[in-house]
């Protein structure tokens, strides 16, 4: 029997992934909370619904992809939310970047009323959502993963199962403290090198030959050399991401100094009006500070 | 003709290099402080001689490879220096990890004389040394580069010339601050993984797979989740290039404050003890903060 998908959130990230889920021939149901936003799918054969309770009520799996964890509280918890509609042993996964606390208490709700649920964020960003090629991080019961790992499969390429409830989350957050703290690595290196005289994009490639080479020299640090700042991962999102590795730390008792110092900058970054741009924007608060243009 | 090469240093990475550069058939004289640091050199045909200046007297390029600024001030400079024994035309390289400012005013000194200089310093530790598979990051004149090509080529594998004096300092700089950053980075992430109840060698899988993927996390990762931090780079070393980094950012009044964050906790770690060990032991400074061990 054919798995029917319900998917809940269908922004920047998830419309195109609720696109591959109908190419790959999954029935979808979908609920967005602007009715237009479902169009797109609805053309293409998915079934519009009013409330995700709806959305629950007909389907063996619920994908949410939504902004932040109030949002994700809201869709499986809420008024007219999943929990209401979802039949025992069926699984949401949580697709949206949020506290794995959080996650952790909704997952602990969810099971009291025999559903599952795994978290399951991904990276790669709007291209990495349309190629079917997102990194997947995936926290929950192996079984569950195993279960659904199919439908992970049709929308992303590096697909890693870290631990129980909550550990996805966590290793998104690990992802977004490490990308943070190279950008921030990175613009200080090409500050460092233009106000030397020295060339950044020659500094660029002679540090991608060698240990000090990585994803985002590559990419971030390209952008940052021709300040094409559209997005990409928009730093609004980044700074949110942030702050819930900021909560964890403060949660856990645990000092992350260089993630706090990254956060700080794309605080600042937002500040400046410039939340819509790329993360890798980040660059131009450190060339304010010291006057530079890279 | 043959060039003939001279070396003065010969420690854990000049050592090695100078013999391959033996057995790639250059002629050799070479200086140490030491005397018995020339044996595993004189041993295989290199000529010992009695100061740098003697060395200097005998060879069409002189390579240094010492520890700090003073001291390839002292060995080229100073008394019974290169500079009192170089020809006019010859060509000083020096590979240590100096300041940059520093190297364009010994360049400058030199070319009074008619002395060339390259400033050549190298990333990829002893291993990089012995195997011939050095980084090496060239500033100077295009035409000197272009004339000890060959030699390079001998020492190293991602050869880039970045600019002219100095040039190759900064771009090391550069170097070291991305990686001390990312060295802080990833060791946070590590910490949030493991109070959060989740495997970080998972999270390290997961992680190269996506953008957060470096050579860091590839090699130093492993190196912190194993605890194994024989050197490698020794964290006294990075902690020299850091203060190199630092030096350079109060000279241009340009702000670094990740690369400043990351340079005081390799000071604590100096501070433990620790500065012989690899400097991927940074991550042991982050678990004392919050009690964690990775």
């Amino acid at each position: 029997m054919t798995v029917r998908i319900g998917f809940i959130g269908l922004g920047i990230m998830g419309r195109p992934m609720g696109l591959n889920l109908i190419k790959a021939a999954y029935p979808l149901s979908v609920y967005a909370r602007r009715p237009d936003m479902m169009e797109a799918l609805t053309h293409q054969g998915a079934t519009a619904c009013e409330c995700p309770q709806e959305v629950a009520s007909q389907s063996d799996v619920i994908i949410t992809m939504v902004s932040d964890t109030p949002d994700v509280e809201h869709v499986i918890l809420g008024e007219k939310g999943i929990i209401h509609g979802a039949q025992a042993d069926s699984v949401v996964i949580d697709m949206s970047t949020i506290s794995p606390s959080a996650t952790r208490r909704i997952a602990e709700t969810l099971s009291k009323q025999g559903i599952q649920m795994l978290d399951a964020p991904v990276s790669g960003g709007e291209q990495g959502a349309i190629d079917g090629a997102l990194s997947i991080m995936v926290g929950g019961k192996e079984e569950i993963f195993q279960r659904v790992l199919p439908i992970f499969e049709v929308l992303g390429k590096n697909i890693v199962h870290t631990g129980g409830h909550g550990a996805g989350q966590v290793t998104k957050a690990c992802n977004q403290i490490v990308i943070a703290q190279t950008l921030v690595a990175i613009s200080e290196a090409f500050i460092l090198a233009k106000v030397s005289g020295v060339d950044p994009a020659k500094v660029r490639a002679a540090l991608l030959g060698g240990f000090a080479g990585s994803r985002v020299l590559e990419t971030h640090g390209q952008r940052i050399l021709d300040h094409n700042f559209e997005p990409g991962f928009k730093a609004r999102l980044h700074q949110k991401d942030m702050r819930i590795s900021m909560e964890a730390a403060h949660e856990m008792g645990i000092a992350l100094p260089g993630a706090a110092l990254a956060t700080q900058q794309l605080n600042a970054l937002i500040g400046e009006g410039l939340g819509e741009e790329d993360s890798s924007a980040l660059a131009t608060i450190l060339e304010r500070v010291s006057g530079i243009t890279i």
